[in-house]
């Protein structure tokens, strides 16, 4: 059997070598008698690869190439990778992918062509890395009702939130080492403005689910307002401040979805997951807290997730994989402004026994939070449970006090 | 479709109700029209219970069925659940079980006869409970060789460790609150002595490396002898102990595979997993250190994977799923006294400085630890790694201390 591989980047020449190194358990795996790398499709060249010579820039030659069943794609981005898939699957080609902004935009319509084609379409490496969810979900949790899947889906933003939380680094300088030890791209924003994480989430949504998720529909923020400060009160209530990707099954059948940072409680095992690791909760009404961690992104880990997914194929070609999802309607995410959770929130003011008993007026008894140093006329506090919508008609209202931050606490 | 439970027991009744509560969902998940369950073998009666009608005495009216196509074995022990199951194997149904002690000690051979009968035999639940680990690591890992699984793998263990950690509870006072909380049985030994974490291994080191490992080749050793003396030297290294479960392959094709407590480092994904849950960490080549995280027992997570297999053999009615490993073979499991590792030891002595000179004599430098009021003449340290042999025989000529505690120190 022949493989191709669309994108000779970081993580389509791990999964060349991959294919190699672990060649033998790789076909014993697949129940085939070979499984063969025919052509990678890159616009560059590459003199001296082990591989220069099935480079190929011309995509015709393999969505025409009939011995080809199985095709990887690993270009990343919308364009042109969506037209190739969409001919690969209408070819009676299998496609696998490790390109999460494909499947959070298109996934729902691939899943379908794919379906009509009776080929796979699969994605395991899109979230998490090389850390096993999706098929866990789609299979091990088949039993469950989910209710709900949360994350720190970003290694980036873990990574400079971890720099933050154990040294004491501000954003800027986190994300500044993050850059020079290659976590972070030049341009940090689809990371740290938690647009990667929303993605995943939108994945995973879908297929605990049922319906495509789209990511423009979902609340994202980011973490660069996060300030030492900030850290520093987590730490004094019992936490670490995380960016969490979530989405909630609501009772009447939408769902909630958010990418934001979050208080998270020392004790969690989403706590401890430092650097740029990821990790995924998933809350199912047999199961109770199940949790997967593991490297989110890298290299092998990524190709790893993607050869799993080939080896997955080539063992399924007369039979389909059972996966999908319906369409999105109009209101299916919940605005956000319904959501009801906890605040942490910090202000400064000029009188703080003044701030103090304007913040217990409108939210009810808060809970003060103290830091060491803390500047005169700091205050830091968390809220009972309010609405998204009540809380900032609150704080609109609030005459003695500037409101600096407002993160969300977590139950996980 | 049609399914039988063998065994009405906690698990057995869990599976009974999941697949009435969820039965929708599952059904189309099944990919059938219908997945009924037609009998419940037990010798008990269960007057009032709402399956009461469809319990039965005789297993051959499951075996001479034609209509049961998948049977669930939730009887546990090793007969006559062997006997059973074998029989379902041949006469062409599927089988799904959640008793370790089944599959490892036959499961090579029933594995065997289900492919001879085209026929699938899983036992998701047999390790970790609801914990996906049977399938992430065939199926989601299948790119990786794997270098080494271990895990905590038994709940009521971790609880009583737990205990003495969090609480200061002696082993003794521990265990009982574990048999009052329903987590220990009368007679503990299964548990805190280590053979149900060892039958556990042997299924996970069976799968990762390709040859049945069985439990009385495994060199095993339970939690009685932690003291809380232990628990503060740990605390004081950086780590707690836990018990540990571990195989790993060797280079020249044996498994080292061992259950004992260890000293685990605060930092690993391993330290943070308290009370009953489980978690299983897999280090393969390509995709580094994968933890699984959850409930490792009780009614509904274990019954959860159990379903959850169930609707696997019936999407895999007419292609098995691809499963199995060969037997084992002598000398296959290496001699635990060639394990090389670093090791904590505590000991009395009448005469600290010339026992801690005979320790550093014996180990080269080796590290002393402290804790507040230990009595006079306690020592405790941590070598450098060395080989179980050396280090036996350097204790057995020990002359100025007695040694009252040796445990292991992962690099987890």
């Amino acid at each position: 059997m022949f493989v191709a591989i669309m994108g000779y980047g970081v993580v389509g020449s791990g999964v060349a070598s991959l294919l190699k190194k672990n060649h033998e358990h790789i076909v014993q795996k697949s129940m085939q008698n070979e499984l063969e790398l025919k052509y990678i499709l890159d616009r560059r060249t590459f003199p001296g690869d082990p591989y220069e010579q099935i480079v190929i820039s011309d995509f015709s030659k393999i969505l025409e190439d009939d011995e080809i069943k199985i095709v990887v794609e690993t270009m990343g981005g919308v364009h042109p990778a969506y037209e190739y898939v969409l001919a690969c699957l209408k070819a009676g080609k299998s496609v696998v992918t490790s390109n999460k902004e494909l499947v959070a935009v298109k996934g729902c319509e691939l899943l379908e062509v794919a379906d009509e084609h009776n080929v796979n379409f699969l994605f395991e490496a899109s979230v998490g890395g090389g850390i096993p969810i999706i098929r866990p979900i789609s299979q091990c949790l088949a039993a469950n009702d989910i209710d709900e899947i949360a994350g720190i889906l970003n290694g980036t933003t873990n990574f400079i939130l971890t720099k933050m939380i154990t040294e004491g680094m501000t954003f800027d300088e986190a994300l500044l080492l993050a850059q020079k030890n290659g976590y972070a791209e030049r341009d940090p924003s689809a990371d740290v403005d938690g647009f990667d994480a929303c993605r995943k989430i939108c994945i995973l949504a879908a297929l605990c689910f049922g319906k495509h998720v789209y990511p423009d529909s979902v609340h994202t923020e980011g973490i660069r307002k996060i300030k030492l400060s900030d850290v520093e009160y987590a730490h004094s209530w019992g936490g670490v401040i995380k960016l969490i990707a979530r989405a909630k099954k609501l009772e009447d059948g939408r769902v909630s979805v958010m990418v934001s940072p979050a208080f998270v409680q020392n004790h969690s095992q989403l706590a401890s997951v430092d650097d740029v690791f990821n990790a995924i909760l998933v809350r199912g009404d047999a199961i109770g807290d199940v949790v997967f961690y593991g490297r989110g992104a890298g290299k092998m880990p990524t190709a790893s997730a993607v050869v799993a997914d080939v080896i997955d194929c080539a063992k399924h070609m007369e039979r389909k994989k059972f996966f999908g999802w319906k369409d999105s309607e109009p209101g299916y995410v919940a605005d956000y402004l319904e959501n009801v959770t906890s605040f942490y929130i910090r202000a400064t003011t000029e009188n703080a026994a003044s701030a103090v008993a304007s913040f217990n007026s409108l939210f009810g008894k808060v809970e003060l939070l103290t830091r060491e140093n803390a500047p005169e006329g700091e205050i830091a506090f968390t809220t009972e449970p309010i609405s998204e919508k009540e809380l900032s008609e609150k704080l609109a209202g609030l005459k003695d006090a500037k409101i600096e931050s407002v993160i969300r606490i977590t139950d996980y």
